[in-house]
C-alpha cells in the first residue's frame, strides 16, 4: 500500500498545493470559498475509523502504528471536502515518551502509570527529542504527507504545556482538577519548572513535525479555561508564546501558520493574540463578529460552530453554518472549524452537509 | 429541639438583623467589611454534615426533611463568621415535584426515573405550586429563619430554567450535553415550551420561599455556559429577567435582592446586566476588576475565588484574597464568595482562613 521508499519520498515530495486555501485563510489571504476542516474530523463517528481501531487491538496501537495513523488521517478526507487532513494521534504521547505510562482502559479516557507530584517527580522528568522518542509520530507524519500528495496540507499539532500538565499531575482526564490546581498553588516554582520542560517538548516536537511535512500547526489549550486569568497568563499563555517564537517559521519556501485554542478562552482573546500566532481558534460560545472585531485586524480566526449542531437535522446545520459566516463577514482570515471536537456519536452523512454548506454559502462572502 | 408553634413563629420572626452586610453589600451600601459566604457552604466538607447525611439515610431524605435541612443550613455557621446562611435544598427539586423522579445512586449525580424528550412530554408536565408541592422546601425556610433568630440572612435558591431543563431532558447529569442541546436545535418552541413552565416554577417557588422569610434569592445558572451566545441570551438569560421581574422586591419591610450566576458565563457580564437583578456572581475565570469596570455601575458583584485555592495553604489563601479583594478595590457592591461551590475534600480549617482573611483584610476597603 504505501510502497515508495523514504528516498523516494523526499525527492517525490510535491511541494505544490492543489487546495491551499486553509494556508492563504490563515495567513488573512483572500481565497474563493472559506476552508473548513473538523477537530477530530478522524474519528468515532466514522465506521471506517472504527473498523481500523479495532484492527488496531488497543487505542495506542493505532497511534503508535505509522500506517494506521496514515490511514484513519485519511479517512475523513474521502468521504469530505475537507481542505486540511490533520495529524491523527494523541494528545499525550510527550508525556507517554517522558516515561509516564500512557495507556486507555475500555470505555474510559486516558490514564498515566506514573504521576507527577513532586518536585523531585519533575526534576527526574527526561528531555526527550521528538525524532528519538516519538519516531512513531513523525514517521506518520511523513507518511501522511506523502500520501496526500499535495491535495490539502497537513496540519500537525500538540497539547499545550499546561493541558499536558493537567493530566500529567492528575494521572488521567479530571472533573475539577484538583492535584493539578492544589500543585499550581502550593508550588508555583515546581509548576512552572515542569511547564518549562514541556515549552521545550512541545517545541521540539512540532517542530520535527514541520520538517517532517507539517504544514500548518495547532497548539490545543483544552484546559487553560480552567483558569483565573493570572493563572491562564501566566501558567498557559505564556509558555504557548515561548513556543510560537521558537517554532520554524517557513518550510519548503512557504510560511507555516500557527493556531492557538484555548477552549473557554473567549474572555482572553486580546491576551491571546498578543502570542503572535497566525490564528486564534474560538470556541462556540464566543460569537466570532465580536472575536473578528477584538482580534481580527492581527490575526486571523477558526471556528466556531457548537459541534452539537451537527446532532440535529440538515436544514438546521445550514442555518447555523450561515449564521456563523454572516457574523464574521465579508473578508479574509476565517478558517471554519467546530468550536470543539466532532463527539462519536454524530451522523457521519450530517458532516457532508456541514461541509458542503460552508463551501456553498461561503463564496458570496469572498468575491 | 424546635417546639414553638408556627403561630409564635410568626409573631415572634425577628426583622431585626443583626448582622445586614450581605443585604447592604447585595445593593451597593456601605459596610465595615466585605461580607462573605459559600456556594455549598453546607456540605459534605464538614463532618458533622456528613453524619446527619448518613443518619437521614439517603441524600432525598436528607432535603426532604425540614429539620434536618435546617440543622445542615446552621452547621457552618457554628464554625464560621459567615454573613448568611444558604438553604440547604437540591437544584433539583423543581422537576422531582412535577413528577421526573429524582434519586441519587451511591457516589453517583442525581438522576431521573422519567425524562423530557417529546413535545407531548413537555405539555404533560403538571403546573406546581411550590406551597403545596414543595411544601418541605418552604417549611425548611420558615424553620432555618426562625433558628437564625436575626443573626444573619437566610438565602432561598433555584436552579435557571435552563439548567434544570439540561437535567431533565438528559435524565441526570452530562459531560456534553447531547440531548439537551439536540432538543434545543431540532425543537426550539418545545424548548421554549419547557423553559416557560420552569420558568413560571422558579418564580414561584422564589416568591414561596421569599414569603417564608428568605430574605435574598439566587438563581444559579451552572449550564448557561454551554450555550453559544444567542441561544445563551434566548434560552437561559431572557427566562432569568422573565423571573426577576416577577419577584417580591420588598418583604418584611426590606427589599430582596436577586443574584444571578451563571457559570462559564464571563463573556456575557453586560447582557446578564440588564436583567436588573441586584447582584451578579462571577466564576473565577473572570477579574472581579474587569467585573466591576463593565458592569459595577449598575449591579453589585459576588465571588469570585477559585473553590481549588482552598486545598493549597493558610498563606496561599490569604494571599488570594488579599488580591481579590484589591482587584475590586475600595467602595461598595461587593460579597465575597468562592467562583463555584467547595469541593467535599476541602480541609474544614482552610474555610476558618478564607472567611477570616475576607473580614480582616477587607476592613481597609470600607473606611
Amino acid at each position: 500500500m504505501f510502497s515508495t521508499t523514504y528516498n523516494e519520498f523526499v525527492q517525490g515530495m510535491s511541494i505544490v498545493l492543489k487546495n491551499d486555501r486553509l494556508l492563504r485563510a490563515l495567513t488573512r489571504q483572500n481565497v474563493d470559498v472559506t476552508p473548513v476542516w473538523m477537530m477530530r474530523q478522524a474519528g468515532r463517528y466514522l465506521p471506517e475509523y472504527r473498523a481500523t481501531r479495532s484492527r488496531a487491538g488497543d487505542f495506542m496501537s493505532l497511534c503508535q502504528s505509522p500506517e494506521l495513523a496514515c490511514e484513519v488521517t485519511l479517512q475523513p478526507l474521502r468521504r469530505y471536502a475537507f481542505d486540511a487532513a490533520i495529524l491523527f494521534s494523541d494528545i499525550l504521547t510527550i508525556p507517554d515518551a517522558m516515561g509516564l505510562g500512557l495507556f486507555f482502559e475500555a470505555g474510559e479516557g486516558p490514564r498515566f502509570r506514573k504521576v507527577i507530584r513532586t518536585r523531585s517527580d519533575v526534576e527526574k522528568l527526561p528531555a526527550i527529542s521528538a525524532k528519538s522518542d516519538l519516531s512513531y509520530v513523525i514517521d506518520a507524519v511523513s507518511l501522511i504527507r506523502r500520501e496526500l500528495d499535495g491535495s490539502v496540507p497537513l496540519i500537525g499539532f500538540s497539547g499545550s504545556p499546561w493541558t499536558l500538565a493537567t493530566y500529567m499531575i492528575e494521572g488521567g482526564g479530571s472533573k475539577d482538577f484538583r492535584q493539578a490546581k492544589a500543585f499550581l498553588y502550593t508550588e508555583p516554582e515546581v509548576m512552572h519548572l515542569l511547564l518549562s520542560k514541556l515549552a521545550d517538548a512541545v517545541t521540539d516536537y512540532l517542530n520535527a513535525q514541520i520538517v517532517a511535512g507539517a504544514q500548518a500547526v495547532q497548539i490545543f489549550d483544552t484546559w487553560g479555561g480552567i483558569l483565573s486569568t493570572p493563572n491562564y497568563l501566566d501558567f498557559s499563555l505564556s509558555y504557548m508564546k515561548k513556543i510560537v517564537s521558537k517554532l520554524i517559521k517557513e518550510h519548503e519556501g512557504r510560511a507555516v501558520p500557527v493556531i492557538l485554542f484555548t477552549k473557554n478562552g473567549g474572555q482572553w482573546l486580546e491576551q491571546i493574540a498578543t502570542a503572535e500566532a497566525d490564528a486564534v481558534g474560538l470556541d462556540w460560545t464566543t460569537e466570532i463578529s465580536s472575536g473578528r472585531e477584538r482580534i481580527g485586524s492581527v490575526c486571523a480566526l477558526q471556528g466556531n460552530m457548537d459541534p452539537s449542531i451537527l446532532y440535529s437535522s440538515p436544514s438546521v446545520i445550514r442555518r447555523e453554518v450561515e449564521r456563523i459566516l454572516a457574523n464574521f463577514g465579508k473578508g479574509n482570515g476565517h478558517v471554519f472549524n467546530l468550536g470543539h471536537g466532532i463527539t462519536p456519536e454524530v451522523n457521519p452523512d450530517h458532516v457532508s452537509v456541514f461541509v458542503d454548506a460552508v463551501h456553498e454559502i461561503s463564496a458570496q462572502y469572498h468575491t
